[in-house]
C-alpha cells in the first residue's frame, strides 16, 4: 500500500426508515445505503465531496477492504492523500446507490411486503431518486453543502442533476465523460445488452433468484457489448491488435483460430456475470437512456442551467464515442449561454470511455488542479 | 415495376461434381451454387460483371422473383438498365456463396457423407475458397475474364482476393466500404454477435437442426449488434433521435418507456433470426476476421498489389465507423505504391456501413462514370 493510498476502509451501512417517495409515483417503504468516506470531516463541515458512481459502479472507490485485499477501489487512482480528488483537503463520501448490487436496497433485497427478493418488482429509477437518497444520506452526516458532487458518466448525471435540485447545497459540480442525455446510438446500445438479459431463459420476467437461478449468459453478453463500446479502436488495435490467442493461420489450417481481443472479451464477460445483477443492470442502463437534464426545463438546458448556483468542471475525453466531446461541450456551452462559472478540458486518451477511470497524467493535472482550487476557496 | 427494373429473375442452379480442395485443408466433395444474371452477355463475352456478396447477402442482388414480390433484390437501386451497374451495357453474374443458406451448398445442406445436415462440421471457409468457386462458375458460364469484380465489405475482400489470385482474368476491381484486413474492435463486435449464437441454448454445438430446433434468439441479438454498428451515429440520430414508441416521461408514471430505436431494432432482429442460419452467419463473419490481403506477401500490401494486373476503384463513406475510410485510404496508399492504376471517392453519407446498399446521388453518379468507363474500353 501507498503513502498515497487510502489504507484500510471500512463500509458502513446506513438504514433509512421512512418511506421515500420515488419519481415513479411509487415509494421504497424503507431502505438503506452503503457508503464509506475517505479523509476527515472538517469542523465546519465545509470539505465534503460526494462521489457518484456509474452504471456498475458501488461505493468502494478507494482503498482496500483488509490487508490481503489484492484490487483497490474502482477510483483509487483518483482518490487519496497527494492524489487529485485529494483526502487530506477533503472528507470524501462514496456510496452505493438504492437500486445497485452491492449492499444498498435494490432488486436483489428483500421486499418487505412480499418477503422475497424485489427482482423486476423493484420501481424504476431516475437520477434524481438517487440524488434525493443520497440528500438523505448527506443530513445523517450533517453536511449542509457538498464541496463538490463528483461523477462519470451516470455519475456525471447525477452530479448535474444534484446542481439543479438543490442549487444551495452543491459549490462545485464535476461533471465526467457525462451527457446531457444519451443519443439514439447510446440507447440502442444499452437495449441491446437488456434484451440479451430479458431474453435469457433463466431470466424468468427478472424474477429468478425466486427460481434460483441467475441469467448469467445474457448478463455476460450484455457486459462484452457494453465493455467494447467503452473501449475505443485505437486503444483496442494497441492493445490487442490482430494478434492471436490461439490457432495460425495457415493454409491447410482448420484449427481454432483465437483472437486476443476474442478471449479478452469473454473473460470480462465471465467475470462481471458473476458478480452483478442482472436486474440493476437494467435499471441503471434505463436511467441512463431516460435522463434527459432539460425535459422539465422546456427541453432548453440553458433553462435548466440558470437553476444552478454552483461552479461547474467539465471532462471529456478525445477517444470516447459513447459519451463524446461533442456531448460535453453541449453541456460547456449550455452552461456558457445560462452564465455559470465553467471550465471544461478535453483529454487526450486511448481507451474511450474507461479512460474517465484510468490513470492520465494531464486528466490527472487537471482535475488536481481545479479541486486544489475549490479547497482553497474555504481558507 | 419500373423501365429501370431488370424485371422478372429467376434463379439458377448448377451443380459441380467434382471435389473442391478449400483453404482450411478439406474438401467439399461436391456442391451447388445458385447464381441469377442479368443483362445480355456480349458476343466475345467480355461484359460480364460478377457481384460479391457480403455477410447477410445473397445472389438475387436486382429484380423480382414474380410479379406479386415486393420486394426486389439487395442492391436493386444499383443494378438495371440505365442504373450505376447498367444491365444495358454488362451481363451481371449474382450468386450466393458456399456457406450461405439461400441456396449454394452449406451448413444447412445435407452432408452426403452422413446424409444429415452439415451444420458445425461444414468446413471453415475463407475469401479465396469463394473466389475458386466462382471461378468454376465463371467456367461455366463460358467467360474468360471479367470485365469487373464488384463487391462491397466482404463483398470487396473477395474482389480484391480475385485480383490478386487471377490477375489476367479481373479487368477492373471495384472496392466498396472494404478493409486490408479487419481491426481488434470489428472483430469484436463479430465475436460478440457469435458469442451471441454459441451461447443460445437451442444453438446445440452448431447441430441444432439435427435437435430441430433454431438458435432463433442468439441470432436475433447477433443481427441487433451487427444492424446498429452497420448503422451511423448521425443517421440514427436523424431517423428516431430519442422518440418514442410508447410510454411517456411524466413524473409520476412507471409505465414502459420505449424509444422507437428499441422497437426498430428488435424487429430488424425478429426479421433476421427467422431467414438467415445461425452457422453461416458465424462462418461469414469468421471469413470477415481471417481476411488479411497481405498476409501471404511479407504483410505488405504493396507487395501484394504488385501482382494485380487490373484497375481499381475504391469507394468509402464518410459516416461507416466498421469500415471506415481510413481503411479504404490504406488500400488506395498500397495500390498507389504498387503503381496499379486507382480511382477513389469518399462519399457524403449518413447511414455508416449500410451506405453501400443505400440510394445516394453522389455515389451513384461515381460508380456510373467508373463502369461507363469500363463499358467505353471494350469498343
Amino acid at each position: 500500500m501507498s503513502d498515497q493510498s487510502v489504507g484500510i476502509v471500512k463500509p458502513v451501512s446506513q438504514h433509512f426508515g421512512q418511506p421515500i417517495g420515488l419519481s415513479c409515483g411509487r415509494q421504497l417503504p424503507e431502505y438503506q445505503l452503503v457508503y464509506e468516506t475517505y479523509g476527515e470531516l472538517n469542523a465546519d463541515k465545509s470539505n465534503a465531496i460526494l462521489i457518484c458512481h456509474a452504471l456498475s459502479g458501488h461505493h468502494h472507490a478507494a482503498g482496500y477492504h483488509s490487508d490481503s485485499d489484492s484490487k483497490p477501489g474502482w477510483w483509487d487512482h483518483y482518490i487519496g492523500p497527494g492524489k487529485p480528488i485529494d483526502t487530506s483537503l477533503f472528507h470524501v463520501v462514496s456510496l452505493n446507490n438504492i437500486g445497485g448490487c452491492n449492499g444498498s436496497t435494490g432488486p436483489t433485497s428483500i421486499n418487505p411486503e412480499t418477503g422475497k427478493p424485489w427482482g423486476a418488482d423493484f420501481p424504476n429509477l431516475r437520477c434524481r431518486d438517487w440524488v434525493d437518497t443520497q440528500r438523505q444520506l448527506m443530513q445523517v452526516l450533517g453536511i449542509q453543502q457538498w464541496a463538490a458532487v463528483v461523477g462519470g458518466s451516470l455519475g456525471g448525471m447525477q452530479a448535474m442533476r444534484w446542481s439543479l435540485m438543490y442549487p444551495d447545497q452543491v459549490r462545485h459540480c464535476v461533471v465526467i465523460a457525462s451527457a446531457l442525455k444519451l443519443t439514439a446510438q447510446n440507447i440502442a446500445f444499452n437495449e441491446v445488452a437488456r434484451q440479451a438479459i430479458v431474453s435469457d431463459r433463466d431470466f424468468h420476467g427478472g424474477h429468478y433468484l425466486q427460481h434460483n437461478t441467475i441469467p448469467k449468459n445474457g448478463l455476460r453478453l450484455a457486459r462484452m457489448i457494453g465493455h467494447l463500446t467503452y473501449l475505443s479502436e485505437d486503444g483496442m488495435g494497441e492493445r490487442f491488435g490482430r494478434n492471436l490467442k490461439e490457432g495460425n493461420f495457415s493454409i491447410g489450417s482448420d484449427s481454432g483460430v483465437e483472437f486476443q481481443i476474442e478471449s479478452y472479451l469473454r473473460h470480462q464477460g465471465d467475470v462481471f456475470s458473476e458478480s452483478f445483477d442482472a436486474n440493476t443492470y437494467i435499471l441503471m442502463t434505463r436511467a441512463l437512456d431516460y435522463f434527459d437534464l432539460a425535459r422539465e426545463y422546456d427541453d432548453d438546458p440553458v433553462t435548466a442551467f440558470k437553476h444552478s448556483q454552483c461552479s461547474y468542471f467539465v471532462v471529456s475525453f478525445t477517444t470516447d464515442w459513447r459519451f463524446s466531446p461533442a456531448r460535453s461541450r453541449e453541456i460547456v456551452d449550455a452552461l456558457i449561454a445560462a452564465k455559470r462559472p465553467v471550465s471544461y478540458t478535453e483529454i487526450e486518451a486511448n481507451f474511450g470511455h474507461d479512460a474517465f477511470l484510468l490513470p492520465n497524467t494531464r486528466y490527472e493535472q487537471a482535475l488536481r488542479a481545479y479541486l486544489q482550487g475549490v479547497a482553497r476557496e474555504r481558507n
